[in-house]
């Protein structure tokens, strides 16, 4: 495919305007601040194929699940992220004709998202009929200062004609989610107003009763002059706008500021919505636009300041780290422990815009390392709050104990309906236990422990113990699961999944004795309240001690499940390309009975328990593993280049982080247009700290252990560990390490031991 | 539950009006006769809850797939039985009051199904407002000499008062279905015609053209009167009808006589049908109703004589055994090779009403048993009609040659859409082979061999040769499969389907050296025409010698699938009743884990290939599976019985037998009110003749070993066996066998040689 995009090391740039294009772009250019996001659609008018989408986080809909054949255990529902009213409706009739890219001839056309200071612009010169000419330059953003607060600057310019301009400020409420199962609108009208400038509409949800209003002002200037003249309103149950009229001269620029403020009953009471709503719209106002956006240009600063990725001598996989750094700031911000992170954020509908496993295995390092602590600590305390709609889901599921998280939630009910997933891919309870453990590791809060970690950790335990049985001739097996390979289902001892339930088990034993040691009373509190018995953790030792691992003698790998050896082997190399991706062409039940890898499994226990485990094994497990695999799941290629970084497989390597740098930008997958793979990013992310730059975290200290790929002249990334914010940067010949914080900071650097005072630098040689 | 039906042993009969037990009531009473059939709604107005049904054999409908997660492979359509125009319609306003046992007040009410006539009758007295007592007594058939007319009497008698009545009979053709995936109606309007006392209405399938024409013919008689005053008509797109206004005089009945033609363009073209129904509904109406019944309680006199079963001292196993004869012969007549046998037959929509392997696994040893040869001829060549469709079939889902028969078809195409049954549950492939040998093995007509078999048998052997691989430390094995148990999916090597493959393979050759030996010609044409070669079929003995079978050697039983012994093994006697059934209980995982078995698996295989089989390796196997066994698919306890039976297991046989005898007289499963287990029905008959009769066929030679339960009287049943028709009659003491032809019959009963002349008897103690 030929590049379609610009490279730029800061921002994303389209400089021509293709109709089939269109959708892709609405998703790469989305905008977003955690609390709500916007697809990059047109503020005017577009006729053309476009998937028009505001979300709020955490306002969801629970839409009847659909299924070809019930199993039992499904969820009656599938909780789903809400396309919300449309707050950046503007539309222009010229004479009475309406501008429409979609209709018009569009001479030029260019559109630029800076990630450096978090706003959209798009510039275009359209010719209507009749030879009519305009030039538009507009600009939006959501706000990191002031969440509620979305705003755009509309510029428009009769270039060569003087012209009667209706210009059309509105907000839709009639919203239809396209991800709805069966064809339904989600959202019932509850009140809309519109006077003059100001024009609301408040929408609730058909369930659960989330409550959302939108509510805008509308300024337009010719020159500096505020137009006030002739104004008309129009309200319909989900709808109201306002709508001014003007006298445009040729090349005479008019510029509409439009200011809208998005406020929920999440945040808000409902009786005090259209208040909150009014209020918040004030102070935009008052701000006015310069100023919103001179803030979110500081904010925006501060972010990269923690979190930046520098690459120089290649702009594209610069322009791509940055791109993927950015999303995910947009995405989550840690600061309501209610939210999560979905696979698509705020770019698209599909997967629901739930929670998955994506968030503990692949995001959290990258907000462990990128932002304060209570960041990360909010991503854990989300499944504590979970925790007992945790243990409903293993009762429900005829388990006598413990806790099974599901697979895809946004309150901590299951949404997924697909057995051999909803039912069997129990390793995501394991990757929320591990989460707890990197979390500890990484920050070195054990506090945590003793105020949430044991008690999530302890009915994850039981719920390993309830699922394994003991088999004479094996041990302790755990049969009809699905592991991280989806592309094998309901399979007999998946290694990995085997292996992250007993280490949850040594960790949750390991996590009790520290209580005990460290504070005796509070161990107390919990032994009682959890009714920790010694039969349990006796039985747990047990399991540990007895648990069955397939594996292979002759080769010296683990097996990822039983009978992983009945399958015939071969690389994914063997297969004539027009084959790939199998998920594309070959049946379902052909990918199933085939050795190919859909994304690390075994691996992924090497990476995540990468400590207990010598080189060798690691070796021969990414040896045999690794060519069988084709990452058709966006989080495989990280765990494979982070791995082959270990071993030394520095081309490997590099073609892993390739295939995940710029999956979106060069729409890899094709299916970029129904949004953006958010949580996959963080994988990037992780490949070049984690793989690149070598770094983990052992007994509290910090080791790195970076390599450069031969084409870059130097790269650097920032993290913040344990309230320092160190500045990693290595070239072809040195590594500096400089710490731009106060606080001393002790790291071993390939192997050597270093301490880094703040505000100083040490530097080595490869 | 209380029985709510009379025992009798040629009726089924309802005395009392229970709105609760309407449904399943409509299910059970159910009229066919092959071209059509009829649930047993009533022909007057019932407002309460219904399931108004009127399927024509052969006419469905594409609908369009549902699912939850789409798979590759998945068919994009479901093809489904089509509830057609209602044409028993009647409705009766006495003095404007519809008579409406939903809103009456029922004083007597008798429901009876004539089995051996072949009619249903209802008498009932209700009473309307202001004490007004109306009398009803309506008979109905759909006739099984005249396949296209169904005919009604109803005689209605105000009891205690006169008044103007209008009686309105009309066809309906603006049906839904109840089994609609997006809730749509299937049948769009062609043309509607009403003149007088005989109206039409003819509708077309919104997809693949399916053309129905009803048309009806109405006659009122008051006394020997025919009354032909006052007539109103009415016409809507899919509708008409005919309305007559009378005034009945007290105690007076007036008789409604309606005859309905049913035509299809699968009989006539289409431009041809109305002519076609006119012409039939002429013929119909000129016989009338006497006649038309009295031909057809002659006509089931027939089939009764050939199919019968007669069991003194137990009138509810009496009844039993003939509702599931009577509903098979309702169901299938075999005199049109474009249909087969849906698992609810007429009785209902669920399931689709498609072909399902229960058809040659279950229902062909009745049809061979009791039918003249071409019917069960016919069941072979509709499978060998699609042979091109199941080619297809293996080559979309990624096969390189052989023919991989549907799991559920309307026309020879795949309509499932659950990837663990679609694409997995393949020994269905091995069941069409097995027919093939199981028809020619029971008539001895080795010509069909010749004539088709060997051309499915070969395409069936290439998709066994395709779907197993060698593994070095196993042999030949079958991975990612679902056995007849469902209730384990994707295994590797079930040993029922490494078995039917293996044996499918063995048939196959010794079927080409058959014809090769029999007539060089035919093989030789074969062979060039369906490019047999000599690796192929070397291949084929190489996988018949090296096939991997799962075998405990500890406990001498074949394994379900390999690793069946990692489950915990447990009788389902230790599992509490409230767990079961299982299906309605557990989750579907839990279920998946269990070793709790739905339906007969490895014991499918000892019914199949009993001969290979000796009794201790049949008992080992019955000891290890049958606890294990929850029946919860109504065709496991046959085979069940059967090999019980064999084994000499007499307890265990009868309770198997009465698991499904009664199945839908008592609603064992609680689901008949979406219509009856018509294929489990041959079951039932299984367990008689093959069961407690002890009948196979083995070297030509029919072998009888007949058992009785200990609190029969006697019992007995009729088999056709290469053109003789024998009465074979079990007492306490004694065995007759009736040779009811003139054609002399080789029988050995309990081991003795008779040779049974034609008009004669054998007989024999036990």
């Amino acid at each position: 495919m030929k590049p379609y995009l610009k490279e730029h090391p800061w921002s994303i740039i389209e400089d021509s305007f293709d109709k089939n294009y269109h959708q892709i772009s609405e998703s790469i250019f989305s905008i977003g601040n955690g609390h709500m996001g916007q697809r990059a659609n047109f503020e005017e008018t577009y006729s053309g194929e476009s998937l028009q989408g505001s979300y709020m986080a955490g306002v969801y809909y629970p839409d009847k699940t659909r299924v070809g054949w019930w199993k039992n255990g499904y969820p009656e529902y599938f909780a789903k992220v809400l396309n919300a009213t449309n707050w950046i409706g503007l539309s222009f009739k010229i004479d009475g004709e309406e501008l429409d890219l979609n209709k018009a001839d569009v001479k030029s056309f260019y559109r630029e998202l800076n990630m450096k200071e978090g706003y959209l612009t798009r510039k275009f010169t359209a010719e209507l009929s009749a030879g009519k000419v305009v030039e538009v330059e507009a600009t939006r953003f959501v706000s990191i200062v002031n969440k509620e607060i979305g705003a755009i600057e509309y510029k428009l310019t009769p270039v060569n004609f003087s012209a009667t301009v209706q210009v059309c400020s509105y907000l839709d409420g009639d919203i239809k989610n396209e991800d709805a199962n069966y064809d339904e609108k989600f959202w019932d009208p509850v009140h809309v107003s519109a006077e003059d400038e100001r024009t609301s509409v408040t929408v609730k949800t058909k369930k659960l009763d989330f409550y959302y209003c939108a509510m805008q002002e509308t300024h337009i200037y010719q020159g500096d002059e505020r137009q006030t003249g002739s104004v008309l309103n129009n309200e319909t149950e989900k709808y109201s706008d306002v709508t001014f009229e003007l006298e445009l001269n040729e090349n005479t620029p008019m510029t509409v500021y439009k200011y809208a403020a998005n406020v929920t009953n999440r945040d808000h009471d409902i009786s005090e919505l259209e208040k909150a709503a009014a209020l918040s719209l004030d102070q935009a106002v008052q701000k006015g636009f310069t100023q919103l956006k001179t803030e979110q240009s500081q904010q925006w600063e501060k972010k990269w300041l923690d979190s930046d990725i520098v690459i120089e001598g290649d702009v594209s996989a610069q322009q791509g780290i940055r791109f993927n750094i950015f999303q995910l700031n947009q995405t989550y911000t840690g600061e309501d422990e209610r939210l999560n992170i979905g696979p698509k954020g705020f770019t698209g509908e599909k997967y629901g815009g739930s929670t998955y496993w994506d968030t503990e295995a692949y995001c959290l390092p990258f907000y462990l390392a990128t932002s304060e602590q209570r960041i990360p600590r909010n991503l854990l305390i989300y499944r504590y709050n979970h925790l007992e709609k945790a243990k409903e889901n293993a009762a429900k599921l005829g388990f006598s104990k413990g806790a099974l998280y599901p697979m895809v939630t946004m309150n901590g009910e299951e949404s997924h309906n697909e057995w051999e997933i909803t039912f069997e891919e129990i390793h995501r309870n394991g990757a929320i236990a591990y989460a707890i453990y990197n979390y500890v590791n990484y920050t070195g809060d054990k506090s945590y422990l003793g105020e949430y970690g044991i008690e999530v950790l302890t009915e994850i335990s039981r719920f390993w113990e309830d699922r394994v049985h003991y088999v004479e001739h094996k041990g302790y097996v755990m049969i009809g699961v699905t592991g991280p390979n989806e592309y094998e289902n309901n399979v007999h001892n998946n290694w990995y999944t085997n292996r992250i339930a007993a280490w949850t088990l040594e960790y949750t034993l390991n996590v009790l004795d520290y209580l005990k040691d460290s504070d005796p009373d509070l161990y107390k509190k919990w032994v009682a309240k959890l009714a920790i018995k010694e039969e349990e953790t006796s039985k747990w030792a047990d399991i540990i001690h007895r648990m069955y691992y397939p594996y292979d003698e002759q080769r010296g790998v683990f097996l990822q499940q039983d009978l992983f050896l009945d399958k015939e082997l071969m690389p994914v190399a063997e297969l004539d390309d027009r084959h790939l991706p199998i998920n594309q062409n070959w049946s379902w039940d052909r990918i199933l009975r085939s050795c190919f890898i859909k994304q690390a499994d075994v691996l992924q226990g090497l990476y995540f328990l990468n400590n207990e485990f010598d080189m060798d094994t690691k070796k021969r497990n990414f040896d045999f593993y690794e060519p069988m695999t084709v990452h058709e799941s966006s989080l495989s290629p990280c765990v494979h280049a982070i791995l082959a970084c270990e071993l030394g497989y520095k081309e490997k390597a590099y073609e892993m982080y390739l295939r995940t740098a710029r999956l979106d930008l060069d729409n890899y997958n094709n299916d970029t247009e129904d949004g953006c793979h958010i949580t996959s990013m963080a994988g990037t992310w992780m490949s070049v700290v984690e793989g690149f730059g070598g770094m983990k975290i052992k007994n509290d200290q910090l080791i790195l252990n970076p390599f450069i790929p031969g084409n870059w002249t130097s790269y650097s990334f920032k993290i913040v560990f344990r309230h320092a914010r160190l500045r990693v940067q290595i070239d072809q010949k040195h590594i500096d390490v400089t710490n731009e914080s106060d606080v001393a900071v002790d790291a071993v650097i390939h192997g050597e031991q270093f301490r880094i005072e703040g505000k100083s630098s040490v530097s080595l040689d490869h």
